[in-house]
C-alpha cells in the first residue's frame, strides 16, 4: 500500500498553515469524517476513516470509510446502492477531521434506517422534558435492502 | 447535577426510532459534536461534549463543548466573543453523534485561526500529489484576541 500522507507536523503553524497534508489519525488508527452533501451542504452522517480509506477516497472519487463496528474497510452504499461520489474533501485545521462533500447516488438516502441524513431527530424540550422527534421519512425499506441484517 | 438523559437503549430499535434522548457516550464520556451554520449550513467545527456540556447547551441555548485538550468544560466563544447561539440540536440513529445547527455572534469566525469554519483548506492533486490549499481568509487576527496563547 502506497502512502500519501506525512506525520503529522510538530509544529502548530506547518500543521495549520501548511499545504502537506498529514492527518493526525488517533489512537485506533481512524480521524472522523463528517459527510455533507455537495448540492445544499445538508449533513448526512459522520463516520470514521483509516489511512486506507481515505486514500482510497481520494483516490477512486468514492467514499470509503472503516467501519469501527465490523472492524473492516467499508465501502460506502455498497449493498445498498447508496454510493457517495466524492465532490470535495476539506481538513480541519489541527488534521484530526475530514469534511466530504458527496452525491450521492441510488436512493439518495445515507442512513441504514432508509432516511437521507442519520440526523433524522431533532432534541425537543416541553415542560422540562427533553425527547427526540423524528422528522424525516425513509426513502427506501431497509428490510428488503439490508437482507444479511 | 441533574440529568437530563436516560441510559443508551439496548434495543436497537428503541434508540433508532424511539423519542428517548439516550446519548451514547464513549468511553471518555463523549460524544461527537458536529456544528453547522443555521442560516446556509456551512460545517463549521467538530468538537466533543461530555454530559454536562450537552446539558448546559440544552438548558441555555448557547453551545458548550468538552475540550479533551484543557480537560475543562469550554464555554464556546468566551475568549473571543464568537459564542454560538443554538438554533436546533439533532441527534444520529446511534445516538453517539449530535448536530448544532447554530448563529455566531463577534466576528462569525469559528476557528481559533480566526477564519470562519475550521475546514478551511481543500484537498487537492496534481500529478499525483496530494496538497492542502487554503480557500478562507482570517476574519480576525487570533494573536490579539487569544492573548494568553
Amino acid at each position: 500500500m502506497t502512502t500519501l500522507f506525512k506525520a503529522p507536523a510538530k509544529d502548530k503553524a506547518a500543521l495549520e498553515e501548511g499545504a502537506a497534508l498529514s492527518p493526525r489519525f488517533d489512537g485506533s488508527g481512524l480521524v472522523t469524517a463528517v459527510v455533507a452533501d455537495s448540492h445544499d451542504n445538508e449533513i448526512l452522517m459522520l463516520a470514521h476513516m483509516n489511512e486506507e480509506a481515505l486514500r482510497l477516497t481520494i483516490e477512486t472519487g468514492i467514499a470509503h470509510y472503516w467501519s469501527r463496528s465490523r472492524n473492516s474497510l467499508w465501502k460506502k452504499g455498497e449493498t445498498s446502492g447508496n454510493l457517495q461520489m466524492v465532490d470535495e474533501i476539506r481538513f480541519d485545521c489541527d488534521q484530526d477531521a475530514v469534511l466530504l462533500k458527496v452525491r450521492v447516488g441510488g436512493a439518495d438516502a445515507t442512513c441504514h434506517t432508509g432516511r437521507r441524513s442519520c440526523f433524522y431527530r431533532k432534541v425537543v424540550t416541553d415542560g422540562g422534558q427533553t425527547r427526540l422527534e423524528i422528522d424525516a421519512e425513509p426513502r427506501f425499506d431497509p428490510t428488503t435492502v439490508y437482507t444479511d441484517h
